[in-house]
Parts: structure tokens; C-alpha cells; sequence
């Protein structure tokens, strides 16, 4: 499959980044879990030594010699900017895109029915060979882009349909959110969840249900909010009004920072602590996270991963366009702070 | 100039937007100063309105026909996507573009004498017309790029380049800052600053110095302090080193929300209180200045309107290569939070 040449600069990078030949491999073909900070220490040591991922390497049904691809363009497509998640997840995306030699461009914006047709039209003009989409679509809007263009679904994916896909496994992080404030002793537990078109809201919550009901606690509805934006301000008004009424939960589950340091603010305005009379975990490990008083126990997203993954996936529409589509799912962990310490 | 059809355009965006036609007028060619939230109600009700902005029509030495530039390509480069300070320039540049119905997208990267040939020439291969240039180019890499491409300079510029410009008058906005620490009875102020390149960072520089000497006071060299990136960690671990010798400052002027942010976390970390012994102004008002405890006192730069000045100079320079380039300067304003309240 590959000549000595290739084997020595496989070798190379792993003797730069200090890992196995295994492990280099896993990073570039994706075929099992790798910690964060690996993944970057590999990809580092692949710029480093100018080390060019060869990815009709991996697939032997074709000829070996690479198609002439380089500095052609990819589209990564995000709903907004303004939410500091999505910075760590170009990132990733762009190294794979580097060492593919690929040029990769950033369009922001909602992609909807009214639109889809003219979006389509903007990538042939630009001759964008390939999407990576973080926006939610709806189905048909999905189908139509990927009928017209290479498409990997990032974060937000649709399950039934044949398109690839990365993102984390929402329900499993919600339920190990849930244990950890379950077993803080608190039962009044609210849940600050976003709009239930995206797969994340509709896990989460699923997530929040389950482990209510398997605690043999009842959900109190004036507790879950479904709030239509990642929106501090808005986040801040919904909860300082829960904080209002006479019984207040003793925990909060917010699915995301921007909502968690909200709720820390809201908890402040009606005169509560944090921790002490109300819990609060939040979402993403953003920024944020670590500026807010006290700080915010989350759950950390392997963000730059998610994004280098999705253009691995990318990579291999575009060698293999009959392939079958992959759907992976990575683990996230919570990386408990101030907030829960109690 | 106009026909009746484009009167009754600009009249019912200014209805829509319940301003003057001389405000919407100073909106799209930029020949005044118009507050944020006017840019934005005038932007909005024309993209309601679905109005066109004919920039030939400023033009009298040309033909009134538009030329077929509809769906063009602009880039927009940013340096780091970690900045949040970046987004909102990002959507005002790009609803100024949806008005004259070009595309825009992003290119994330930073862009010097060893990369600049291959930057031009993807440019060239997506066909981009013009660019908004956010970061800082050595003399020579800017003059390279824009005898390629039509370029306009956001937030950063050369001060000498024949390249048109809009930024914030960053010397005013620095004596506005030190005025308000020494007007607080503060005279051991410690100035953070990002690197020297920068010209924001040697502005800045410049109204500290000015003001310390006009106040009469000395400044104490330990306490200013040149950071190579806007990184939180980065500062906290410099101020947490300054704040733990025995004569420390009581004020500190900061030149991002991420340092001001990261002073608060090292005052605590030192058991000092903000803003009882420490009073800290940041720069930018991002989101992080809200959810810090105490909330931060900060420089609200006109965001959304640099973006879109930026871009209609781009329109101009389009419409119109041969004319000279424009420099503008625009004010900032002081928002006063809790960091200095005492």
C-alpha cells in the first residue's frame, strides 16, 4: 500500500509527536478514540514536518496515485459566530484541511428553503468542491445540499439520513450531567434547554427525562425552559423570573455556558449562592466558563476533534463519493469547577 | 440622480426605520457619524425592504448603469476566530454585502511574507473581488495584496498606506480610559497591553503615557506589561505575578475584556478586591464583560459599524479604482460597569 518513503514520514510524525505509528494512524483515519490533546500533538508534528495525509492510501479498491485536488476549496458553514463553541471546531476542521493541501473558507449564515437554492448556486461559483455543515437543516434542505455537493454534518446531524456525520453523544452526557447533580443530594433539578428542532436539545432533554424518572423524582414543568437562542440576556430574564416565585430548584442543567453563567447572574440578582442554595452546570467548556463567580462545572465537548473529523470524513466523500456514510459519535467529559463544589 | 422608483426606495427605508432620508443617506455613504443602533434599524429595514444600495448613484463621473458585479465574491479575513470582539464586525460587514447582493466569506488565518503568494492566488481561484483585512500586515505584505486584489483595512491599519481605512480613534479612547481611573483619585495605574505591531496597542500606549505625564505622575515601569497574544491565561499568570509583590497597583487599564477579566481572576487570587483595592477597564465590550463578577467596565468600539464602513469603502473602491483612499476614525464610548464603581 504505501512505499518506504510514506512508512518513514508516518514514523517521523509519530517520533515527533511522541506517539505510536498506531496511534498516528488512528488520528488520520479516524478508526478509534484519541484524547484531545493527542490529536493535536500529532497533527502538529504532521505541519511540522509538511506531512501530507495521502488518502487514496487507505482505500485499496482504488489506484494509488492522488488526484490532483490540491488547493481545492471546502466550505465549513456555521450558524453564528457568536457563539465561542463553534472557534475551537474550525479549528480542528482547518488543520485536517491543511494537511490535505485543501483550501477551507468560513460562510456564516442560516440555510433555509427560501435560501438553499441561491447557497447552492454561491458554491459552484466559488467551485467549492465539499461542505462541512454545523447548521441545523431541515431534511429537505439536508437532502438538497447533499444532492448538489459533497456534505459532512458536524454537531448537528440528521440520524436516518445517508450523510456522514461526527458529533457527541448528547444523551450519554446528559445522563452523566444528571448523576452529578443527583448525587449532590439535589432533586429540584431545572433544565435550560435550546430549541427542540436540534438533535442536542431533543437528546439532552431525553437525557434530563430519564434520569428524573429513573431517580423516582418528578419533573416540575415551570423548571424546563426551551429557550429559541443561545442567549445570554434572554437566559438571564426566564431564569432571574423562576428565581422569583417562592419554590426555586436547587440545581440547574443548562446546555450551555452562555446559559449557566446566566443563571449564576439571575441566582445573584435574587439574592441566592452559588453553590450553596443552587447548583449549576453548563455546556461547551467555553471561555466563559472559567470567568464567571464562582466558576462553571461543564462538560467539555472535544471540539477541535469533532471539527478535524469532520473534514477527515470530508476527505474520504470526495476519494470515495460511492462509500457508505460513517456516523461517529465521540465521548465528552465533565470537568467539574466552583459551580457544584458544595 | 435617482428616478422616482429609487426616491421612493430610500424614503421607505427611512419610514421603515423611523430616521431622517439624511440618516439613511449617511448610513449608506457613510458621510457622517450614525450611532450603532441607528447603522443597524436603517440596515435592517432595508434588508426588510429588500432595497438595493446602488453605489453607482454616488458616483456622478460614471454611467448610472450598475454593472453586473450581483453575487460577486468579497473575503473577509480575521486573524483568530477566538476574539469575540471580531463577530460583530463580521455581521455588519456582512449585511453592507447582502445589500449590494455580493457574496462574502471568511478566511481565518494569519497572512505573512511566506504566505502571502499562496493566499493571492487561492483569491484569485475562488475569484474573490475585494478584500476586508482585519488583521496586521507587515508594509510589505500589505502593498502586495493590495496591488492584487482591491483591499480595505478594519480596526487595523497602516497609517501612511494609500489603502482606504476605518478604525477607532484608539488615542482618544485611551486619555477617555485614563481620565476615568484618574478622575477615581487612582494614580498607580498598571497598563496591560497586546504587542507593539499592533497599532491599537501603540495608540493605547501612547494615551497612557500622555496622561500619566500630564497627571504628573511616574510611571512605574513593573506595571505595564506587552502580551504577544489576547490570551486570559497569559494575563492572568502576569498580573497574578504582579499582584503577589508588596506595592501593587490600584488601577488597571487593560486593552481587551480577556485581560480586564483575567485581572479580576488574579485580584481574587491574591485576595485583593475589584473594585474596593483594584478598579479595571477592559476594552471591547464582548459578552465576557457582563458575566464577570464584578461586571467590567469597558470601551464599547461601534463594532457592527466598522464592519459595514469597511465594507462600503470596499463598494467604492470597486465602483470606482482610481479615486483616493479614505481614512475614518470613529469614536468610541465609555461604559461604566462595576469594576470601577466606588
Amino acid at each position: 500500500m504505501t512505499d518506504n518513503k510514506d512508512k518513514a514520514t508516518i514514523y517521523a510524525v509519530a517520533k515527533n509527536a511522541d506517539v505510536s505509528v498506531a496511534t498516528v494512524s488512528r488520528v488520520f483515519n479516524h478508526t478509534g478514540l484519541v484524547k484531545e490533546d493527542t490529536v493535536r500533538r500529532v497533527v502538529d508534528a504532521a505541519k511540522a514536518l509538511n506531512y501530507k495525509i495521502d488518502i487514496v492510501d487507505k482505500l485499496p479498491s482504488q489506484t494509488k496515485k492522488r488526484s490532483p485536488r490540491e488547493h481545492e476549496l471546502l466550505i465549513l458553514n456555521v450558524p453564528s459566530l457568536n457563539n465561542p463553541f463553534y472557534n475551537e471546531i474550525i479549528k480542528g476542521a482547518k488543520s485536517a484541511a491543511e494537511l490535505h493541501q485543501y483550501d477551507m473558507l468560513i460562510n456564516q449564515g442560516h440555510i433555509r428553503e427560501n435560501n438553499i437554492t441561491g447557497y447552492i448556486k454561491m458554491l459552484n461559483r466559488v467551485n467549492a468542491k465539499g461542505i462541512i455543515m454545523l447548521n441545523h437543516l431541515s431534511s429537505l434542505v439536508l437532502k438538497t445540499l447533499a444532492d448538489a455537493i459533497p456534505t459532512v454534518q458536524c454537531c448537528e446531524y440528521e440520524e436516518d439520513a445517508d450523510i456522514s456525520s461526527v458529533s457527541i453523544d448528547d444523551l450519554a452526557a446528559a445522563k452523566m450531567v444528571m448523576e452529578h447533580l443527583l448525587s449532590a443530594g439535589r432533586k429540584k433539578i431545572a433544565f435550560i434547554n435550546g430549541p427542540p428542532e436540534y438533535k442536542y436539545a431533543r437528546h439532552r432533554s431525553q437525557g434530563y427525562y430519564e434520569s428524573m424518572e429513573n431517580a423516582g423524582i418528578r419533573v416540575n414543568p415551570n423548571w424546563v425552559l426551551q429557550l429559541s437562542d443561545i442567549s445570554a440576556d434572554m437566559a438571564f430574564s426566564a431564569v432571574a423570573q423562576m428565581l422569583s416565585q417562592p419554590e426555586i430548584p436547587d440545581a440547574f442543567f443548562t446546555v450551555s455556558d452562555v446559559f449557566a453563567a446566566a443563571v449564576v447572574r439571575a441566582a445573584r440578582y435574587n439574592q441566592y449562592r452559588v453553590p450553596e442554595d443552587i447548583i449549576v452546570i453548563g455546556f461547551d467548556n467555553v471561555d466563559i466558563s472559567t470567568v464567571t463567580t464562582p466558576s462553571l462545572t461543564t462538560v467539555n465537548q472535544p471540539k477541535f476533534q469533532l471539527g478535524f473529523i469532520a473534514c477527515e470524513m470530508l476527505m474520504e466523500k470526495l476519494a470515495n463519493p460511492q462509500a457508505q456514510a460513517q456516523h461517529m459519535l465521540l465521548h465528552s467529559e465533565l470537568i467539574v469547577r466552583e459551580s457544584t463544589l458544595y
